[in-house]
């Protein structure tokens, strides 16, 4: 899989550049816990690993224009041996990721620049310069090199957009792990979904879903915080963080919204869950829930290449605000549309984040905004949504609108004459600190179409039926609108210990 | 406790200076992983967690020379409530934390100038400034003021000792969370040991661990990332790191080595239990196991204050070779005395670290190597202890003796004619590969002795018990030497999910 990224980016490059060019990448550095030995468990830099597999440490790679490997590698001590484990040779090093040649980190420039010199003189040296468009960082991995000769031959300007975009298309193998790590998350959370009591505390179910997903498939870490909220913490949309850290008592009456997704070899998940804490849909919960499932088919039926991220998003908005309307939450005349109140911006109140993002090795994969894409939209909600794309074939996205009831935004819009004609603020009442409800799967989006790698329980029945016991995943597909690909096919749910 | 914990730093502050002093602490930064948005669950750096208690990361804080805390917390903009939660106000930081003050962050030049000007003209601004003598690190989270005035009067030398010879004496509650912690862990190695089965991967151990402490206790974090090895794993001292990530199948034969600990409240734990994987001790496995628990016992019977740690390291080392010898793998004439094989760093080739370490909120706590205490030992094996002083009240250590065959270390020692007359290479052979044994407690010095906060199984008979499905904690102590005082008031091991 490694071996045909590093080609893919080699034939990339080379349909770009007329020089030859030598392709330079850092991996990640091996850290402890501010001043203390405290060393967390190391994961690998995503482009580093999208290119190379590697899951050490201190490592760096070159690779040449035909896409072969330069693999670079710690230079340890020999009381690593005692310590650490085993200390590789530069054959296993080779044997164990594909490389075409080892050296040593620290002698990066010197095998750079006998390199260099071997080839002609025009040589460009490529090096990651760039800011990632979902956290605002920038890259700052490249090395500074002390070689003028180096210096002189590097290019910060051609690798980044290039790199970033072979990862937004995923090659066949990338699909089948985004698929597995899809399945891992989506038994997890059914095993959350069947074990959850109201006086459970939120963090218990946490670690069911990690414990979960560790113990029958070994995925060691999960892709992002879990997000674990019931109540009114369900409308905090990146609740679990070391502030708010999932410690609220579950609720009889509660409302639980649990957002989390597995890693596998590196490769991220993200699926979120919306559920009653005690099993059964209530009345004031279910026309908000079963907006929000209907706003995920309406995303299904139009996601294929060439459709609009943008158009989706919006499509999600028209749905719940067409269901809020019918719960006489959002009131409008006959001479004003839903799409009318979708372009007021009216939609951002509800659900104040975009339909959803790319997923890869990155849970907010890269590529969102690259040089000859539509740009961001500077606009209430719309500038949050983290890509403007058109859809391409394998692509994979989440879906994953919500509606949430968050005081400060309904205070806002019912302060703003512009909006507040269109709210309801006695109906809107009861639903203040209610929460929220998100689902979220994963899609591939195909030549035609799209698939959805998730397989958790979504409909009512689906949801209700898993909490009271049921069996999982289900021998029929209910609904087939949710395009859920490995619904019947996938194997029979297991539990930690085989139970 | 934190109060207490500035009430005592400000004393010895006060005692030390004749001018007035103002000191200033920077706690952790919020981080991202690399250049993409995933945030890990923060975690704060130790001494300001000592110092405050506050859980948030971007903060700071000024203490006076009376013990009263000025916080300064992270000024977050509006969007923060819909994405992270409810934004405190300053009443709701102080009332959290037990603050006399609160500003923001961005203004710690501003509200420092001002008490330097309120203060008189004398007034020291003292920041932290030193190296970790465990990871060898520099603390670099110190303020560089822009302002002359403060630069002029500041001073990088007073705290750090003082502050680090702070937490080496720990106060009653810090001593109660410890208790607990251990508590916690111990329970969760016994689950650990109750459910594993040969046919495992090593890291459903690491799995079944995490999730009875976090389960049943809260404990989020693990204080290190546990090791978990089997077979020839166990002689990896810190196996389990991602590039040995606790992957192997564990096999009928295997004995294991699994050294975790939880962490709550940012106070460690850090246990180690080894034991045969099919829940019977073996003839070739037991008088190696046997030798490593007496030396626990032969260091618990000489803790107390005064004693020095290097003294019980060497105490350890003799009762591990006096039971080689009785194996015939160490063979020495009536003219040798064990203490000559110590002396010789015999014992260090199969014990290669250190006895122990002290741990409080850090697992290698601070405050091993200070000025006015004993320096390091610059001898194979002694040069690994992470403190040679004499031990005090109060103070806190993990106890770790251990005997592994780690073959490039015996090869050395077959090689060196000044160790290799005291071993028997025939004898040896057939432990090559075949892993070790380390068994760590927690324990407390006490006036005059000290307790052990431990209550895993530890003999032969508790272990095989607790592999059989048996009880744990047991009805009666059968083996006080081992200090454990909560071994029969504990409570009984819970299961998770009430099993």
């Amino acid at each position: 899989m490694f071996r045909e990224n590093r080609t893919k980016l080699a034939k990339s490059i080379k349909s770009t550049m007329d020089e030859s060019a030598l392709i330079v990448l850092v991996g990640g550095p091996s850290t402890t816990r501010f001043d203390s030995d405290n060393e967390p468990v190391f994961r690998q830099e995503s482009y580093f690993w999208w290119l190379s597999g590697v899951k050490d440490a201190d490592c760096a790679l070159i690779l040449d224009e035909d896409g072969r490997m330069t693999l670079l590698v710690p230079n340890l001590p020999e009381d690593y041996a005692t310590i650490m484990g085993h200390i590789k040779s530069k054959e296993e090093w080779k044997e164990l990721y594909g490389a075409d040649d080892v050296d040593f980190t620290e002698n990066l420039e010197q095998v750079l620049e006998s390199k260099v010199v071997s080839n002609d003189k025009s040589t460009k040296i490529l090096l990651m310069e760039g800011v990632n468009s979902d956290s605002g960082n920038t890259y700052d991995l490249a090395p500074e090199f002390k070689s003028n000769k180096l210096v002189e031959q590097q290019d910060k300007t051609t690798l980044f957009p290039i790199l970033a975009e072979c990862r937004v298309h995923k090659s066949k193998l990338e699909l089948a792990l985004l698929e597995h790590v899809a399945q891992i998350s989506s038994f997890a959370h059914s095993y959350v979904m069947r074990n959850l009591k109201p006086g459970m505390m939120e963090y218990q179910a946490e670690s069911l879903f990690m414990h979960y997903a560790y113990f029958n498939f070994g995925s060691r870490l999960v892709s992002y915080t879990s997000i674990c909220g019931c109540g009114p913490n369900a409308a905090i949309l990146h609740y679990g963080h070391a502030g708010e850290p999932n410690a609220r008592l579950i609720g009889e009456e509660d409302n639980c919204l649990f957002d989390m997704g597995a890693e596998y070899q590196c490769y991220a998940s993200d699926i979120t869950c919306s559920f009653p804490a005690n099993g059964k849909f209530s009345a004031k919960y279910l026309p908000i829930y079963n907006a929000v499932l209907q706003a995920q088919i309406t995303v299904y039926e139009m996601l294929k290449p060439g459709v609009s991220w943008v158009d989706c998003h919006k499509a999600a908005e028209k749905t719940i605000l067409t269901a809020l309307a019918e719960m006489g939450i959002v009131s409008k005349g006959p001479d004003v549309s839903f799409d009318d109140l979708v372009e007021l911006r009216l939609g951002g109140i509800f659900m104040p984040h975009g339909l959803g993002h790319f997923i890869g090795i990155d849970t907010h994969d890269v590529g969102g905004y690259l040089p000859g894409h539509q740009p961001r939209i500077q606009l209430p909600g719309l500038s949050k949504l983290r890509t403007a794309r058109l859809l391409e074939e394998n692509m994979v996205l989440t879906v994953e609108p919500g509606c949430y009831f968050i005081d400060h935004l309904l205070d806002g819009a019912l302060n703003n004459p512009a909006l507040s004609k269109y709210l309801n603020e006695q109906k809107l009442k009861p639903y203040r600190g209610y929460g929220g409800v998100r689902l979220e799967d994963v899609l591939a989006i195909t030549k035609d179409g799209c698939v959805n790698f998730t397989v958790c329980p979504r409909t009512v029945e689906e949801v209700e039926g898993v909490m009271a016991g049921g069996k999982w995943p289900p021998m029929k597909d209910s609904t087939p609108e949710l395009r859920r690909i490995n619904l019947v096919r996938a194997s029979p749910m297991l539990g930690p210990l085989g139970t």
